[in-house]
């Protein structure tokens, strides 16, 4: 879905115009060649511009984020797809209006020419095309492409990830609409990410507001990209844009003005289907009683506590052709009025026509999906992080295994063997001779909760010195097979009751 | 790793030529937009050429081997990073020998000029060297690109995952080499492929050996690679192409072939260190002496059955600077000695200058590492899931909620929102009146356990049917609750006792 999450895209990018970064980065490359003091040449170490490495503690919270957000599509019956990251380039050329020269393309190095995916809709559609697959209902996790101005400490990247989940297929209105709508409801509630508010509108009843405000019918997209901006500037501002930019009489601004101030439930639906003006408008009715129809589905879904019917809400994209919603992140604490938005991290609609662009005979197979904004949501999860007491941990090692004297590196590959074969995550220091202090300090760092110790007395006696790394809490002897079973039982949690006996603590 | 999986990757691609297939899809491309009878512009519908989507079932079957990979390298303590699908041009540059030329580039459209990642191992070297990391233990799971000749049916497509596990740090010797391949054999055991075998060599064995059989120093790389196509031809068709292509004498070619047609354990490099020519290379007995500690390693991770010291294992790269290995499948049921290789699955080796070719003062930083190659391991579990008569569940839905009544849409969609919100796994058809059969029909097709029917009668008594869906019982009335509370405790195994009581089957 081409749920661009910053609808700022096309605003402030500098397009395939070199920045003053990249001017930058080719003077310190010319610079590097010319070498350093050893005539060697230097590399320019770093990524491609806006894009990132994940570190291990990035990869963990961004391991979590993907859990909670499959859990939900998995709960909804989602199957799940995976396309290449490149497309012929004529797949791609045609779907994205203005953002096409946002797509990469890849050189001609002889045969077909190809481009990096810009988003995850175009392929779904491309597949269920050539497919023939009429109905379906999948997610589709991984990573898109745009040549964009990268503003990384905002989340906006040149490769980021997408998390679509799209339903394709006839069925009776509205109902998988509501659908995509809870579950935008269930993953920002599970994700803990603060308040937020789901805004909804239809491409229809935008459409409609247009014709009976008097927008000549050719300019509907374009005054349809500068409502877009709402979000983002103040009314004045986009009137300006529309009046002294677009050539719209100042009364046709002025209504549009109106409507687009409006925000509501159901009730504004109904209020709007009598509006002598807006009923004018087929296509504004149309798109007004979904509105309702969607309302009522999202009351028993029990999810319209965040969902808001906003007139202003207009999304970019030509392919949308109904229903299109939006979430937003309110900040915490202010007052409801003053809540400002912190930036959209959902967003999605219905596309009825996009399937059947690619099919040789028309066929149209109706979808709505939605996309989550992952990149923004990682930022914000991995502030929480920062600022918790609680270490990440990148790794899920229940166990070091580790002796307290000299060459018993055999004995501790023999262990480790062992827990490995029944299940057990567990490490050995790569030294012959490690030092005790420089084996706990490992399991204090990454977290370990226990090592298992051996010595030359245990050893004799068949036994293992287990110790639980936080308390510093020992049994003398155990059975290697008594460690096994206590582990497999348990991920992490253990700890020693008054008498000296191991308990799982959970 | 440039653990490249298939050896044969180098001989018969036609690289950056066009191929006659390519030649092909252009005329077909031509001929598409010449247009059909109605004169419209046609799609190519496809995909780009070696790459292919994943369905469902591919990816059900997917993910069941990627949890068994990374649960293995989980098992051993290892972190995850990653990586950009592209790096600026200049850091693959120099890294992959002739290879290079299989390198796809992005075009140039102003800024930085970038490629698609060619494996993960250089990203890995560059990520090391870019944050001054002296030691981490990694696992890696993504694509990569290879602009090679595909042969879809045999596994070879020019995107492709590869699943990397790296030990990177100054280490004792042979201790985290012999943790690679205890992971090769863990894995390839869970994964339960057939037999197979892993061959093991070092790379200084194979420039010692090319010294004392007199290859002139300048030869050593090219008669390595052609060394590594002993699994593909026969010995008498590599010596013509040393002795003819190469111009290595043919006594020298001789010896060579002596050598590399020795196999065997520990023993083997025990003789070879008394090899009265062997043992003239400082680098062969370096080779040999840790190819005997390695093996009493691999004894202690009781692996030693499965591995092989193999003269002939040379592996193409450039950058391997100790031991290497290559895990092959075996044919089943052949006896040992007719035991044909169908191909090779994981591969790696100690490569100890690459990190240092990224640093600026060229700090070494030593790495050894396996990838498993994953794409073969797909099509085997494939033709297995075919062969089964086992159905791959693409869902893991565990109850439908359905009715045998119209007009129960409402009271459906409050009782799956009931079960989503406890955190069940559930579906119910987007249609106001679905006929009973076609809900039960999905729930066949699908694998879906369970279904919740209403009906008058069950609402009016506050009760809902449950029927199981592969022996049709039923229980005629049970609360919500205790939908929830069975569902909650019990993935998919549900039955009914002789009373008509539920009960959940472990």
């Amino acid at each position: 879905m081409l749920h661009t999450v910053d609808t700022l895209n096309t605003q402030d990018t500098s397009g395939p115009c070199l920045s003053i970064d990249e001017e930058v980065a080719k003077l310190l490359e010319l610079k590097a060649q010319l070498g350093g003091d050893d005539g060697k040449h230097q590399f320019v170490l770093k990524t491609a511009k806006g894009t990132r490495d994940y570190n291990p503690k990035q990869m963990a919270i961004r391991e979590k984020v993907f859990n909670t957000i499959i859990g939900c599509f998995k709960r909804h019956g989602a199957e799940t797809i995976d396309t290449p990251v490149f497309e012929l380039k004529e797949t791609l050329t045609g779907k994205y209006g203005e953002d096409s020269k946002l797509i990469y393309d890849l050189k001609d190095q002889g045969g077909e020419l190809l481009s990096l995916r810009y988003d995850l809709t175009v392929p779904f559609a491309r597949y269920l095309a050539m497919n023939k697959i009429t109905n379906i209902k999948r997610y589709h996790i991984a990573k898109v492409y745009r040549r964009d101005n990268p503003a990384m400490t905002r989340g906006r990247y040149r490769e980021f990830y997408q998390c679509d989940f799209d339903i394709a297929g006839q069925y009776d209105a509205m109902i998988p609409d509501a659908e995509c709508l809870k579950i935008v409801h269930e993953i920002l509630s599970e994700l803990d990410l603060g308040d937020f508010r789901i805004k909804v509108n239809d491409r229809r009843i935008l459409d409609g507001m247009f014709a009976v405000c008097g927008v000549p019918d050719e300019k509907f997209r374009t005054i349809c990209s500068t409502v877009d901006k709402l979000d983002k500037m103040a009314w004045e501002d986009v009137k300006k844009e529309m009046v002294n930019e677009k050539g719209l009489s100042e009364e046709a601004a002025d209504q549009i003005g109106e409507y687009v101030s409006m925000q509501g439930g159901r009730d504004l639906a109904e209020r709007l289907l009598q509006d002598p003006k807006m009923s004018q408008s087929k296509q504004a009715c149309a798109g007004l009683s979904d509105i309702k129809l969607l309302f009522s589905y999202l009351e028993l879904f029990q999810v319209t506590d965040k969902v808001v019917f906003d007139l202003s809400l207009a999304r970019g994209l030509d392919y949308y052709t109904g229903i299109i919603y939006e979430a937003v992140l309110t900040q915490q604490g202010a007052p409801a009025e003053e809540s400002v938005s912190v930036g959209s991290v959902a967003g999605g609609g219905r596309y009825d026509g996009l399937v059947g662009m690619f099919d040789p005979k028309g066929r149209k197979v109706p979808c709505v999906g939605v996309s989550i904004g992952i990149e923004r949501i990682f930022s914000i999860m991995e502030q929480k992080a920062e600022a918790s007491a609680e270490k990440v941990r990148t790794t899920e090692v229940q166990v070091m295994v580790a002796s307290a004297q000299k060459n018993l590196l055999e004995e501790r590959l023999k262990l480790v063997t062992e827990l490995w074969n029944a299940g057990i995550k567990a490490e050995v220091m790569y030294k012959k001779n490690p030092k005790l202090l420089s084996q706990l300090q490992h399991c204090e760092e990454s977290g370990i909760p226990l090592v298992a110790i051996l010595g030359e007395q245990e050893l004799k006696d068949g036994v293992v010195k287990l110790r639980v790394v936080a308390t510093r809490e020992e049994v003398r002897s155990i059975h290697s097979a008594h460690i096994m079973f206590v582990l497999s039982h348990t991920d992490t949690q253990i700890c020693l009751d008054s008498n000296e006996t191991l308990k799982v603590c959970m």
